[in-house]
């Protein structure tokens, strides 16, 4: 998808250790028009998926999210990690490894919220490893709902989770998908994708 | 605003110390169409003030301010929790009271966010003891910006922030006041402000 391309090419950063700072636009400070046309072009690719309720994470995700559910008129759901809960009566647990060499931290959604019925679309601003994504894949199986798609905005494409999820049989539509990052000249190859 | 308070009645779990669970419409599973109105509502409240910028804090607070900022047709900023920040550049910070007795939590918004002209309208779900919100207004005062208003769903009026941010000057806009509520019966009290 152009419209993110190029907006990454304008104002991402490349940054050391495969870091791609977007916080003037996806993750600190939020383009509503942007995301607003990003969350359109989701619609479109999903579009016939008979999706009953969008899931995210708590906190970058839910900003994306949040247009999606609304034009797709279902409830959405964001995530939490444990540490924040308040949540009344029992919850669905996963465990995510967001770093390698540390501690898993658990991410919970209460049980009430996620039914055999529901038709889950699971929507997150970056993909890299794939760890986070994996962890909500596993809150929806665990209430035995249905994963009917991965909507990400971009994708790290040369780390290994895009690649694995595909693998698995996850329909996964990321809007862009980097291939190579160099923080030394700022260069961002993007894959080539139509 | 009856439409929030009637949901609050229907919806809403009383609990022990002062908490009132909103989880199955404002802080877990999210009712876009409640938000959508509740967005309205705050627009309505603050039609004519010069907004350049709607500023929220992770996580729940984001997907009220998301309308608000989109209907308004500004960029909405959340500021962070220092533990979660990969930001570039310099940071406006503020030391936040989450709970009495426990150590107080940075919370951080890149200095490129706010400028000495930006007009904020500072959202948020929940306001208690005004901690966050006063931290969030010192971000704001720290850039020279001006603070245009606060805008809450759910003030628990019993708690003191609420008083103390008027008594300040700042122009909050509550949509629902509890003034008492009842664990035992379930009872819920809102101010009348009509």
């Amino acid at each position: 998808m152009d419209l993110i391309k190029q907006r990454i090419l304008k104002d991402g950063i490349v940054a050391p250790d495969s870091v791609l700072k977007v916080d003037s636009f996806l993750n600190h400070q939020l383009d509503i028009d942007l995301i607003e046309q990003l969350a359109q072009e989701f619609c479109r690719r999903f579009q016939g998926a008979p999706i009953t309720k969008v899931l995210t994470i708590e906190t970058s995700g839910i900003a994306m999210a949040y247009p999606v559910a609304r034009a797709l008129g279902v409830p959405l759901v964001f995530a939490k990690k444990s540490h924040s809960i308040k949540l009344d009566g029992e919850v669905y647990e996963a465990e995510v490894e967001y770093f390698p060499k540390r501690r898993p931290q658990k991410v919970v959604v209460a049980k009430k919220y996620l039914s055999p019925t529901d038709h889950v679309l699971i929507i997150d601003d970056i993909l890299a490893n794939g760890f986070v994504l994996q962890g909500l894949i596993s809150l929806v199986e665990s209430a035995e709902a249905t994963v009917e798609g991965l909507g990400i905005v971009i994708e790290k494409g040369f780390q290994e989770g895009g690649h694995r999820l595909r693998n698995l049989g996850y329909r996964l539509e990321s809007l862009a998908i980097i291939d190579a990052m160099d923080p030394a000249t700022g260069t961002i190859t993007f894959r080539d994708e139509e």
